[in-house]
């Protein structure tokens, strides 16, 4: 990656940007709690979450047609819910808990650094959430992106090619033109395939403290950051 | 259209946010002017745009494969360079040229307009622009959008219904949640036909001063006003 030919920054969202463990736990508990329901909700975010990964490969396998994330989460959240007894919801209560993903709040660092970094970049999503998701959540949380680009724009979900390859091009740039951000190192792994540059900012407290998964680089990135601010104090912004 | 359950207003960009017309001038008065070229450039600007809508129709007919308008806009300038006798460029003076398109300015009263529309509903771009001239076009000119849409990702050309249908399904919104605000009464007669409201906002001066087309309204919209501005007090922004 050459610094000077940077021209746009993709993000992961999910975990990179926003805290989906704490989020969804938080509208669960408030969602429950109002009907005196008390469950583990960190456990209930995780095991909705768990579901997202095989949800999405039966589509990238091509074993159903495309489908969009808000749909998978909702397939997910009635199998998860019937996992945790949780009974049966009217068809408006389920639409507001699945509608918790584009609720999700951003880590503390995430809305300063960027702001920062939009003077100087152009800042694109590239999540498997689907448009609305992003756009909404965006909104709710102030998250200044220029474009929203993604899985739904290539119909393909990460890690596959298209997904990544399909945001350079619709933004008229050379992969390596592009600075893939996440804090998942498989993701970046795919995107440097593809040609982008890779930004590593490790979230060690998405999956809760302690967990083990990607909390050092394990791979030669072109940037490791602490949070969105020191990366935007790396990249000059 | 109930105002109530308005969520998204998607914007025309070309004529209706912009000045296209007075930008290319401007454009091209400088790249020649410092060559000691001198012509009517507001005429060359509308040489250029009157190219547009055909180029497009040979898309939209299906006569040629999708082609971005980037790729159009440049088809276009190489003959209307020839007409107006402005001889052989070289690939990079073609390229910034092309690029003017990506330069133009908003009208005076866009950015305080969308500025104040943005606290309440989603901006979106529903133009035949492609992604990346609205991105830079954006990013050059402040426009605040939250969400890029249009031809490209619908890989439609306006007025095909594919084009609006698909920005309100990405948002995943009725099409009547959704508000058409153009300059242009045949790009408003479409988006209604297709569901969405409509707001006309008159552009008097888009082709010219005293040009007779799209003055007046025509048809019945959901709103008519006279700048962004006006847009916003009238719903209520």
């Amino acid at each position: 990656m050459q610094r000077s030919e940077l021209q746009a920054l993709t993000f992961d969202v999910f975990g990179t940007v926003v805290d989906w463990r704490g989020s969804i736990a938080r509208e669960a508990a408030a969602f429950f709690g109002a009907r005196g329901i008390e469950r583990d909700w960190s456990r209930f975010a995780l095991d909705w979450r768990a579901r997202y990964q095989p949800a999405m490969e039966e589509v990238r396998s091509g074993r159903r047609p495309w489908a969009r994330l808000d749909d998978l989460h909702r397939e997910n959240l009635l199998k998860v819910l019937d996992e945790h007894g949780l009974g049966r919801l009217g068809e408006a209560e389920i639409e507001h808990l699945n509608r918790a993903w584009h609720r999700l709040d951003p880590w503390p660092d995430v809305v300063e650094g960027l702001g920062r970094l939009k003077q100087k970049f152009i800042l694109a999503t590239l999540s498997n959430g689907n448009v609305a998701l992003m756009v909404n959540m965006a909104k709710r949380a102030g998250l200044p992106w220029d474009v929203i680009l993604g899985a739904e724009v290539a119909r393909a979900y990460k890690p596959q090619p298209e997904a990544y390859l399909r945001a350079a091009e619709l933004l008229d740039l050379r992969p390596e033109q592009c600075l893939m951000v996440a804090a998942h190192q498989d993701d970046l792994v795919a995107a440097a395939a593809c040609g982008l540059g890779t930004a590593f900012v490790p979230r060690p407290d998405e999956y809760g403290p302690g967990h083990p998964k990607d909390r050092r680089a394990e791979h030669a990135f072109d940037l490791t950051a602490r949070d969105f601010i020191d990366l935007a104090d790396q990249l000059g912004c």
